[in-house]
């Protein structure tokens, strides 16, 4: 799961009870715009409410570290089950489709058993810490930031059905820049190391790190735009089979998709957390399903980069503070690796080499979705800053198109 | 669309003013206890909101009534498809399955939807009404009524669903009479008129009053109780494939039906709107499909009673004011006809001899649903008292548990 | 199931083995034109093979009236499962919709289990014969031509999803008179007795007879032809909601109904047993739903009739040769009652007052599909003239397409 | 698509053509026990009629060699889409699931059409050959192979579904060698190089040939047997979701599996091409799904091989004669890599670094399938002997087990 526990010092503890604040607090101020209605309506079975999210990120830290300590009493121990996502080894998970009937516990409830869950965590991290909780720790708190873009991704899904296209919120104008980077092609091939390394934390399915062989190759310097996206459109894209990939193809058929997920029929407007907004041109497409980014690169004549493609020519983020807000919409297509759209890559979601999942419980957090999904990289306008990093692992089916995810072009060089 | 509308004086208007105001506020009297989140959900596609029907019902006479007005502005015009059940000749109703997806309007902007349909409704009603339009203010508070026993039986399987198994409320304790009325065989056949006469209000559908030939026929003096329900379970009632229609035996199968919608595994206990509780022997049997009424029927040696054979037998409903409370649950089966479970019969639910459908959009209200239902008669614990009568035609697809439907036996006299 | 027996004469029990002969001979007979393939596919889980077809005829009487007998023994014990249609009493059905696996036996053995049965059963027949014994034999037969049927409409489905659009065979070629003959209306109402009467053969659905009364109405003196049913298309009728059943425009939307089941795209030709044809104007409108039937009489200003009013005015079909061919084709809209198309009546297909299914086995022949049907009645081009009769009650469920059926005009007379 | 067309020699010449021969005669060879029935049904839409393949397999000479030949006729020009798989770029494809309803054209037109389609190739393979139709005959070839497995695999399963459980042919008694081999770990790693050399045939997924790195792992000498995944059966193997991808523990629940896919309930026997047979213990286990394979591996300690592990240790399979039969049934474990079952890998199915699919039609041939699909290495005691390679990718869904699957235990060496 973690990243080595060293020795520790106050200050250290200090800085994780900070951190946990932080964090949780990022969680809270995300679903404040949120009505008890909107924070508790599942809009597919996909997606959860939001409501959930903040119990479920709760029952991590009770389940995982406070359960395990002599003398803590659970909140309700009820919600052993009913938070849990998919930790068969943890009990029964309710029936992840019908989240969304849980009407109680009401979202004050849910505030009330993060409270606890947040004094109980606090009281633990003011004492000594094992390695190995310290490592529990900071996955729940990394497990809770994966869970704050859920929690955007979902409730734009949501507010997305409803016919009266409503707002989650304001997002900041795009700036004087209006036009996207020009588009360059960075070149990359042979040894190169791959997989987390060092002292910062990383998911197990991160590593071990390993060295790869990669055949001379070159990737875009900068995400597909709308503007391209939309040639891909207007050039019939979603009418011509040879373009697609054949369990593609079908899937373009059965739910007659003719245009990303919530671009209007015009191909002038995009529903976004602000409601209905202009598309820019140049902004990021965004809200693509694996298929259609693979089919948008077969007919740019390039193809998608695999994930070590990727991991060796992007750059490593810059640091952030722990509660530094998501920006809530791609943007431009600027060039950045981080806080646009996830970039799809060719990559199959497996093992690297050598790769053991943690014991018990928390060992089904990754291993066992590695089949049917593919890897993406980079970080989106969803996710925390600080949860941004260069050998991270995110994965999703084929067809998934509810998360910000966009793609970078590569191509072989010959 | 229905009764006459004779000339109207002072004391008239007022009353139906008042009428209309008590019904209305029953309405939101039933959602009173609910929280917002408890009245967006959606349980299965069958049920709705407790949101969506108090908007609904307000949306019917904003359409019906007040939109054809000269003056009126609409609250929202996008409430017209919105709140849009089924009138196809209205609009494009939103998408049935997807009601729970509603979470904005928000329960207090559909309260002040209701208040300034309120307000424009008394207005008109305190002035001079034509005969038509007196009989859709009738029509809609028939329909109102209709509603807020769906209200009931909606949030009934809502919460069902939650492994909370949380309450809605209290009901009234069983009084003194433990024991069930003594089952006794009441005689009719021969000529008989059917359908509703007079001047009261009736729906469409139950007429016109026509007379029918009955062979002779006996019918219970009362409902089946849980009881004798048991009986039929223990004596491997839902393992027994000769005594069930063909459909009915499928769909046993399908969704492994092997009890009453609420009852426990163990047969002791059932869920109710005060949450789970012990299953009472003498109370109605309630919850039942038309599948396992008429299983049990045939189990019993008996069968179905068919709708005019209930007709011609039964008591005409006390009056009530309109306000009156419905009870919430069935209760010991004492022999009244009317407050324990609506009694399936035999009767495929189709059109009396020489009915016609109202011309419009209300010509939608109930024709065009004649077909793979079956009819039920009676009214349940959840139905307004005022809104019981003889001839009422209740209606439901063969495999429907969640109303408060149970039976009574019908035989042949040889 | 079926009528007293008298003592019995040696020309009846000649009668008896010839008439056994005569309709076992036809089955056969409609079989002859299919390559073993042909008679081995399973179109939809509705239809079965045609070799199906000629075991399971074999099965009823191996099973009702052999299997009793001391010292029979069984051509394979296995196929009192696998060629079981839906008697739970009798062991376990084998899946319906996997009918179409059965490639052994083959269309060989299949005959050879016919030759066994006829051989057992020519020697029973030559035998004494109790009364109840006589009476399983005849129902035996009837089913046979109810499944001869079967053969026809299951085979016409096979054959119209191959693009290859293969004949079955030919049809006569209509006759001289090219024209429908003009519409009339018949009037009826009053007291009638419905129901089958007197020494002949009947289903026990038809029974027992009973008086209704009917108010006034009047009947089309002719079926509803392809060019009435074309105008209805051409104005429109597929599109207007206000023209369906709920649950029939639902069924529109699902499977985009835009004509009749075999009509071509430019409402031109039509796919017969004989391959496509031109559609003749004045033929009658053939393969509709009921919803379509429903429709249809609404848009007409009319409606379908009940059973009874169908019953009480139709004419008694005369007598034919056990072994008459049926004709293939519904022809001419000519005024017959018999030998077109089944005619879709508004009834729901449920018991007549006093109904009592056969004790045993045979009980499971009609009364358990009692629900979710709409009745039909008359009698097709593909059922044998010498079963049909004007007490019959054939039933299909609302969507049911594959049939021969169409319908006849209703009015009330007010 | 394939290998280098060298100049070409009149031994050449006819060596194409008797190999063109020898192999269309397997195929025919393989369908000879099956009656006109037997080749026409479908059991599922995974699977194809053998008389499906028969056609499809001449379909394809037409369409990729002849069509393009000036004053070719094709046979029949329906044939075209009718038994056209997936090419999307050469029609319309008629619908798979639907192809057990083509009882026409009969078996026997389908041998015709063979027929017409032989003698057209040998003319052509008599005449002078370009490298890139000499490259079409070989794929056509390649092709027909695969499908000689299809048709293996498709009649088990069809024969599997029918009650009777009959036999499609005998198989090879077990000889002498009762024990599987004892196990012995075979060790790699390091650079290795993957992938289609030299001149022989392979499919363009195979190639480029690259280096890849691996890290030091090793492989079981031999398959897993029946023996050891009955003891994984036995340890509660199909109940211990932590044992299982979360994708196929979600299978295990919906499809209620519980032992690989012939094996009776008591496992004691399997259904095999010869009818039901004692299941030998040293068996190679069969019939599994890649989540079955992956949770056995799982449960023993070891994973699965990625495909690059097996090829870098698989021996290269001995020459065989083009028309060497297959032997039907997997047998004893005995180290093999070819003839007992396939083995699956934990690799993703996806293009080698510098892949490009064929231009024109044939490029559909795989570049599309390269999504949600596993490899699978060796081939099959249903593959043909001389179509073994060691570069050969085989790829299926994770849930298919109607092939003849199984595995061989990898581990890492640390
Ligand atoms: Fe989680
Ligand atoms: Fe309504
Ligand atoms: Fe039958
Ligand atoms: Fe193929």
């Amino acid at each position: 799961p973690a990243g080595r526990a060293p020795a520790r010092t106050a200050t250290e503890a200090v800085a994780l009870g900070l951190g946990y604040q932080r964090i949780r607090a990022v969680t809270e101020a995300l679903c404040a715009p949120l009505s008890p209605e909107d924070a508790a309506a599942q809009s597919m079975p996909d997606a959860s409410p939001a409501k959930w999210h903040l119990a479920h990120t709760s029952w991590f830290f009770e389940t995982m570290v406070l359960s395990r300590r002599p003398g803590y009493r659970a909140f309700d121990r009820r919600y052993l089950d009913l938070f849990n996502s998919y930790y068969q080894r943890l009990g029964k998970p309710f029936e992840r489709a019908a989240r969304g009937l849980l009407t109680r516990p009401s979202l004050r409830e849910v505030m009330q058993y993060r409270a606890q869950v947040d004094r109980a965590m606090l009281d633990v991290l003011s004492g000594p810490l094992s390695a190995s909780l310290r490592a529990l720790v900071e996955l729940g708190l990394h497990h809770e930031q994966q869970h704050q873009e859920l929690i955007l991704t979902d409730i734009k899904h949501l507010l997305s059905r409803n016919p009266l296209l409503p707002a989650y919120g304001r997002i900041a104008a795009p700036g004087a820049a209006l036009a996207a980077a020009p588009l360059r092609w960075l070149r990359g091939g042979g040894e190169v190391a791959c997989g987390h390394e060092g002292e910062g934390f990383a998911f197990d399915n991160e590593q071990p790190r390993h060295v790869v062989l990669l055949a001379p190759y070159e990737i875009a310097s900068r995400a597909v735009t709308n503007r391209e996206y939309r040639g891909f459109i207007e050039d019939e894209g979603y009418r011509r089979p040879e373009l697609w990939l054949s369990d593609g193809w079908a899937t373009v058929q059965r739910h007659r998709w003719r245009r990303p997920l919530y671009w209007s029929r015009d191909l002038r407007s995009e529903f976004t957390l602000a409601g209905p907004q202009p598309l820019q041109p140049d902004g990021i497409a965004c809200h693509l399903s694996y298929y259609e980014a693979d089919a948008f690169a077969r007919w740019s004549g390039a193809r998608l980069p695999s994930e070590q493609e990727w991991e060796a020519l992007a750059a490593e983020p810059a640091p952030a503070p722990q509660d530094a807000p998501p920006r809530l919409h791609p943007g431009l297509s600027d060039g950045a690796w981080y806080g646009g759209a996830w970039a799809w890559t060719c990559s199959a979601y497996s093992a690297y080499p050598g790769y053991r999942p943690a014991p018990g419980a928390v060992g089904e957090y990754n291993g066992k979705f590695m089949c049917n999904q593919l890897v993406l990289r980079g970080g989106s306008c969803a996710t925390p800053p600080s949860h941004w990093r260069r050998s991270y692992r995110n994965f999703f089916p084929p067809e998934a198109r509810w998360q910000f995810s966009g793609l970078r072009l590569a191509r072989d060089i010959r």
